[in-house]
């Protein structure tokens, strides 16, 4: 049967003490929003209803961004949990399969648990995620007999046997979307918050002789983040998990808790890294490659043998080819370098092409921009770039040229020629050592006068 | 009633293996005598009597330094708490209202556990602040009955039944001052070794028909630093609370166990701090900024729109307007940058005043020592400053002008003007290919000769 | 009695994930070999006999890397412990002494547990290293009665009794030379994986009648490494050891938890290291130098009263003679500074000499390297180079000399003169005006094309 996903994406996070809506805070560099609704991409759903309501622009756009088949709904009033998958059902007419409601907030679910929850929905109408929480708190608990659900008691409501129970809500819920909203049309509202809870279908479900089960998964999966305390210590989890499979998959990680990792974050085995490094989003790693301390790393593609920092700083659009070696205090943006090219200190390197084995000296800068436009430069195979060269894109230095140190290229360099463009060295004689003595006459006279 | 604090700083802290006297030693960017001094000036003290001895220059320039109103008396040998306390008499001579001792190496006392002392000591002649500890280990021990303290006993006099008492002496006491050294005056040495103890006044005071009594505090605030491995303990509590503090506060800290803070760091809501970045002293921070990873502030201000780093270094005196970018490998000091303002890669702006909405290219330096004085430089509002431009300063860069890429400007720059200076380009034909050839037979040559 | 060792390097590390041979993989910055090596030093071993196999030749090379004195014998085929300690009884013919049996992948055995089992060897025939494990889990263990040692029971092999005693067998033997190969010529491979076990020789000894005993070692000490989780934990040990002892020392580490140490570094009392440090090895700091936060250190020497950072990078061959200053992004290599000197911001000096008191000013480089080789640049006492000097090396700065702003130095600068290579500055009127507004119309059609 067909599956869609409900996404409750209103709440504004007041913990959060942020203008930001809350499932856009990010983990591992993407919003909660989008860890939320990749997981549910494994059941490739047919249709995806996000539900917004707090800065319903601003979740729209990157529900959007993650997928152009995204329904977005709006809730104008926050009344609840059933109101607002209610206010999905439009978007869901006409759907003949099973509805999971999912929360933009709880990110680290696994597809497998989402797996989980279909198969079980072949053998009952409503099938509800539960965990055994280490501390059930002021969790709602979950009354089960056999696989049965008998209903969802909210903590505030429930005598001390129930609140004995270590079975929690997840609030995660499966049904069939006629009867999820069939079943929504009878929740009313007659509680202290005057809201609507999704919970309630399951008592009135099971009233009417519907049958409701319990999926389990672990407690961390079903971690909602609600304070930046929380989004940190998901953001910890996240990380933990990822230094501990890159490790799994043979990348040697000096000091792993100090190595920041993306959710798509990808390194090959026998990649060294050493302490201080992070990737930003959109990091590839071929194998056998080596990340040095202090090391930025987003948008970019490290193949085999390469070697990266210390404090080194690749940005969106770096291609390294094989055995390319980028030092400290190198930026790199939006450029591709060919096997073995170097570029070993101190110098930007944007919208350029390097060919194979080109040498970059230190300081060498590619004057990109010009106030308006950036420009690329393009450099051959086997050149020779002499310390502190200027750039002055749009330019290119054909195959095995060369500039003298401090050239101000503005005019392409020929295969095989050098630029130079410098003023003639002078020593003005005893010029240093008659300003030394007037500097020190200067300074005596300063101190003289305090 | 006024309040007099009375600090004792005089001990050497042997178990640092140190030539700084132990008070001098830093947490969180002060001195541990400063966090005592600031703790206790919620207190609106009339006096502050800080007891010096080794190292005591040092002590009391530290001392003067947060302060002008701190006396500073000198404890020529070390005879024990009791004798300290007591050379703090004459400088209170006079007097009338309650004493508080303090250790300024005990730097996490809160204010409020003071003002509870305080309050206390209305009832009482005698306050102590105690704590229950978690492993009582050595420390003295509170007996009390009710709520009157009938003494402190030190752990090697304790019998068994004393031992069992959780309740412990931090060594914090409040008397009336004339009655605090009254009671000194009695105390005498005659123990192990040779010491004069602060506690002994208590058992005095009892027998003497004047009152006791205990304030308990949290066994975190009592924590003494003894050793480098306790000063790292502490500077670790520091930055759990300020990490903690700051989330709350709703700020973003993607790894809060990777950002440093001081004493006196202030970062406003919605600032997003990427791993890895140091607040020295003395650091202000906007709402709405963006930190980036392995970025390094001292004595700052970042106002609303702000984005620093990766990599940015920004010293004392630094003051950006809302808006303004400092990229990757840049130093900025005693510099202020209006609204808009770009300083993207690679650069030194120091002793500089940059306008709105310029740019200031890779590689540009402020040339602003001449060996002896620092010179200022001015930059107007929407210039452009080309790549590797050298600002030998006092110089000033006119609104809306330019300079040409690796300029060396020496002279003002009017408005609306372009300075350039710069050797032609020439390609020198087959120059770079010879050149390789003539180095691939050198190579060859010394490759045969080894 | 004189003592060899034989030390079982043979292992592939399956689990590991790696083309590397499991003990060529790094713990604080050298191989877990060399680190079962040195532990093993403080014996005065008369042979060391390295037992390899899978990747032979890098393991050879890494054992000779660390003594020329090393025997390396190659084990074919893996067929076990006892098979592998075999492969030395030709290299330790005619040694009449002691043989320690040791392990390439174990490196935290500390000298004096393996003195103990050499003393107590004088007792004993055989003399086995075990721990008391705090779980137990799969271990051999170890039955004793009084000080003689029973047998080593495979935990697959033992019955309820034996799995609950809680002495583990670490693998580590020592015997008479001689002793120890008649032993294992008696081990045979009737078991389920068909191999040689070095444990099964204390069953075939106590046959015989000869005597056993254990020597007890932490467990900490036995940790072998067999995945990249484990050497990740291996590390995180040695790190906290080194923090421990360094703060132990005298030396303030602000946050130690991000301080990374090598084997071999050593750091002088009253020495301040700032958060984000990387001690790479061959490090050595005097007493009383600072190293600020985000520095990067390896194969240097810093004096007394020496800064160095944030943001440096001292790379080896780098001596900095007292209160040299080294500040950000600056890269040194191959360098000797002499007192006072400074090199502050944005520079490169590598293979040069710097005389006392000379100032480097920002963006200066040594450009070092012709394609081919690198020169040398020597710059005397009090010499003040100006920012963004190009020196082309080979090439000397006479004492008290100067370079102007953006000079490329390309001959020799003698004592007192300065060197001057300038373009003269012209200010184009109203260029910048004009391009500007070209700019903008340019970005104003850009936008309406779009």
């Amino acid at each position: 049967m067909a599956t869609s996903l409900i996404i409750l994406a209103a709440g504004k996070g007041t913990r959060m003490q942020s203008d930001l809506p809350k499932v856009l805070h990010h983990v591992a560099g993407a919003p909660l929003l989008i860890h939320a609704m990749r997981s549910a991409a494994a059941l490739e759903p047919e249709k995806t209803v996000v539900v917004t309501g707090h800065g319903a622009d601003l979740v729209e756009a990157a529900a959007r961004g993650w997928s152009d088949a995204v329904e977005v709904v709006l809730q104008a009033e926050q009344l609840g949990t059933g109101h607002a998958v209610l206010q999905a059902k439009d978007a869901l007419s006409g759907f003949d399969g099973d509805a999971i409601v999912l929360y933009g907030d709880t990110p680290f679910i696994r597809p497998e648990t989402l797996e989980a929850m279909i198969d079980a929905r072949a053998a009952h109408d409503i099938v509800v995620l539960g965990f055994e929480a280490a501390d059930p708190g002021r969790y709602g608990r979950l009354v089960v007999e056999g696989d049965a659900l008998q209903k969802i008691v909210e903590f505030k409501d429930a005598d001390a046997q129930e609140r004995a129970i270590p079975l929690c809500n997840s609030g995660v819920i499966c049904a069939k979307a006629d009867v999820l909203f069939d079943l929504l049309d009878a929740v009313g509202n007659d509680n202290a918050a005057g809201e609507y809870y999704l919970t309630d279908i399951v008592g009135i479900a099971r009233g009417k002789g519907l049958s409701a089960t319990v999926v389990r998964c672990d407690e961390a999966e079903t971690m909602g983040i609600n304070s930046r305390a929380e989004l940190a210590t998901a953001e910890a989890t996240f990380q933990a998990r990822a230094r501990a499979e890159a490790m799994a998959n043979g990348v040697t990680l000096h000091a792993p808790e100090t190595v920041y990792f993306s959710h798509d974050t990808f390194i090959g085995a026998d990649t060294v890294i050493e302490p201080n490094v992070v990737f930003a989003p959109g990091v590839t790693i071929e194998n056998g490659a080596q990340i040095r301390a202090f090391s930025h790393l987003e948008g970019c593609h490290v193949s085999r043998g390469g070697v990266v920092g210390p404090y080194a700083r690749l940005r969106p659009g770096t291609e390294l080819a094989e055995d390319v070696k980028i030092g400290n205090f190198v930026e790199v943006k939006n450029a591709v370098l060919d096997t073995g090219a170097k570029v070993n200190h101190l110098s930007y390197i944007g919208d350029a092409q390097v060919g194979a084995r080109s040498n970059i000296g230190a300081g060498t800068i590619t004057c990109n921009y010009d106030g308006v436009f950036k420009h690329r430069t393009t450099i051959g195979r086997d050149v020779f770039v002499g310390s502190n060269t200027m750039l002055v894109a749009p330019v290119t230095l054909g195959d095995e040229s060369m500039t003298a140190t401090g050239t101000i290229v503005t005019r392409d360099v020929p295969e095989g020629d050098m630029a130079v463009a410098r003023a003639r060295q002078e020593n003005k004689a005893g010029f240093a050592r008659r300003m030394f003595e007037k500097l020190k006459a200067k300074r005596a006279r300063a101190t003289k006068e305090t």
